[in-house]
């Protein structure tokens, strides 16, 4: 298979800082898009990733999996955008398409397992796969989003993995007019959840523990803040929503959280992956028909309606953009919340 | 108010065996039935409740929640049924019917407080209410049941709680034909379950610690048995169900089925009071978009629908007889689950 080199930027090991580096990209078959990539937004992820938090990551890492680029190459077969065209790529760049799951849409819970946009197996290449933080990527026709062009394309970036993780649960659990939506956590996913909460017509309340955060989250939208350690004040919003999205990335007790749910309502955890410690109690589950479930980022189409969506109603990330080389100071900065709320990095800056 | 003296069986203080002793029914009020009672099933409920093991026991407590008799008398303005006919009383006898729960028939998650058909508030007469250990009782039409003429009654019975309580989840989460459904636990509830689900057209699936149950859920209906110690018959069964109802009452580790679910499943506690130790794992739930929820008994409307479905269907539950006198030691027998698999009382025994 022909391939073409170009500049990237990851980490060697786990301990080494993101440097510039060399890797290939296939040329594209049949039903393959080349994406020349002007912007590529910074998720934890990305951080975890390159440091190996998580176990299992493959050196070279190349980090990135919100990806917005204009199409510099089809395949022979590619019939959903052509060269010129706006592109995106969010996390997923393959899956089995034979599953329950990738036949309804659901390509994020592929029961043979999807292909991540970095660190994932590339049956195209062998070894794994490599982000956004490249020059080029080359992905299935399938796997590549249409871009809306009235929005900013830089602040479109993050909607492809903060903002479909939020969307996914809202439109999942039926979230519209007259919903009553909170959301724990103002960070890259928490300010995602409250726009596309309020664009689909929800009341929104933020959960925060920092009353400085009440402000931002009023401008974003927010209806009320809830300081989440001011008893008094859970105590006020005891049984009032119908959908709690929990963005929290560490472990935290969700038990005072629950209190807050209506009766039939989800509590719907995307940020943290563990153990829930203090125990969740099951009593006012069984009281009062409630849920604790997990949502895991969303499907292309899906992808695709959320992306229209916030051409309609023109909603974005809040971004601040950096350099290619910036990257290893903007994790020291994710790491302490030092962002509002999505670094997005300007990819020019890795051909200069 | 006036009010008639009849013989029931209650527990004086929380150390006490159950003996005879005497209780007030109101005479009925214009929207009021009056049943002289057939048959009691006997739910564990009703001994935590005499012992005092969840607290809050008023004395003396007259337990008994699944109640079929006979009506002798009828209010003024009730139109629902009539004297001589069946009725079924079932674990509420009360709520505010106002509140949003009240109004959407799930007085089972009144917002203001449903009243227990024993030991809840008794806005008529002061005090508390007694349940169904006793020869009569006096409940508002609303929460009286139609009992379908053509079943076991005694075998009805225990429809009115561990019926109810594996109904409501099975209907809640939409299971039909075609779904693939897992209970845990085989004893009242479970048995239930397996009967309800099969009935609905669902592949049932018992989990069970127990080989030696193999035998009696396939003659309830099961298509098959696991067991649950079995770490390969547990990952044959990985990622299958839709829909696990959980009726094991004790601290258990819930982890090891929430494998067993499929993409969108649910595990719905229905037997299990406390905190969920050791501790729920969230990896799953995000990685398959899985829910862990309660459940708690049903809604009156809902009751009925499962009567008369049960009624079509020819379903009830497996029953040992017992006399109202027998009842001491049949609390033992329940706590080493000696029971096949709901005792019933016949309350002509009280009379006696
Ligand atoms: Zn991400
Ligand atoms: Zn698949
Ligand atoms: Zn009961
Ligand atoms: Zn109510």
């Amino acid at each position: 298979m022909n391939t073409i080199q170009i500049k990237a930027y990851g980490a060697a090991d786990k301990d080494a800082d993101l440097k510039e580096l060399n890797i290939n990209r296939r040329d594209v078959t049949a039903k393959d898009i080349e994406i020349e990539i002007l912007y590529c937004g910074v998720c934890h992820s990305d951080l975890h990733t390159a440091r190996n938090d998580w176990g299992g990551t493959l050196y070279p890492a190349v980090p990135g999996h919100e990806i917005i680029g204009r199409i510099t190459k089809v395949g022979s077969e590619v019939t959903k955008l052509k060269v010129g065209d706006l592109a995106g790529v969010g996390c997923l760049v393959g899956s089995c398409s034979t599953c329950d799951s990738c036949k309804n849409d659901l390509e994020q819970y592929c029961s043979n397992g999807w292909v991540g946009t970095y660190n994932g197996p590339d049956k195209h290449l062998g070894g794994h796969t490599f982000g956004g933080y490249s020059e080029k990527v080359v992905v299935e026709e399938h796997f590549v989003l249409k871009v809306p062009a009235n929005l900013n394309l830089a602040a479109v970036a993050p909607l492809l993995c903060a903002g479909i993780t939020t969307w996914s649960p809202l439109k999942h659990w039926k979230v519209g007019k007259g919903s009553k939506v909170a959301v724990i956590g103002l960070g890259g996913l928490g300010h995602m959840a409250i726009k596309l909460a309020k664009g689909l017509g929800a009341d929104v309340t933020l959960f925060s523990r920092s009353p400085d955060k009440e402000k931002d989250a009023l401008e974003l939208g927010a209806d009320s803040v809830v300081i989440s350690t001011d008893e008094e004040h859970m105590i006020a919003v005891g049984g009032k929503f119908d959908l709690i999205i929990d963005t929290v990335p560490y472990i935290h007790d969700i038990n005072p959280y629950i209190s807050t749910l209506n009766t039939n309502g989800t509590l719907v955890l995307v940020g943290y992956l563990g153990p829930l410690d203090p125990f969740l109690n099951t009593v006012p589950l069984i009281l009062g028909r409630k849920s604790v479930a997990g949502s895991l980022i969303g499907g292309i189409a899906e992808t695709q309606e959320m992306l229209d969506f916030c051409g309609k109603h023109n909603i974005v990330s809040e971004i601040e953009i950096i350099k290619m080389q910036d990257i290893n100071e903007a994790y020291e900065r994710m790491l302490k919340s030092d962002v509002r709320y999505r670094f997005v990095i300007d990819m020019a800056s890795l051909k200069a």
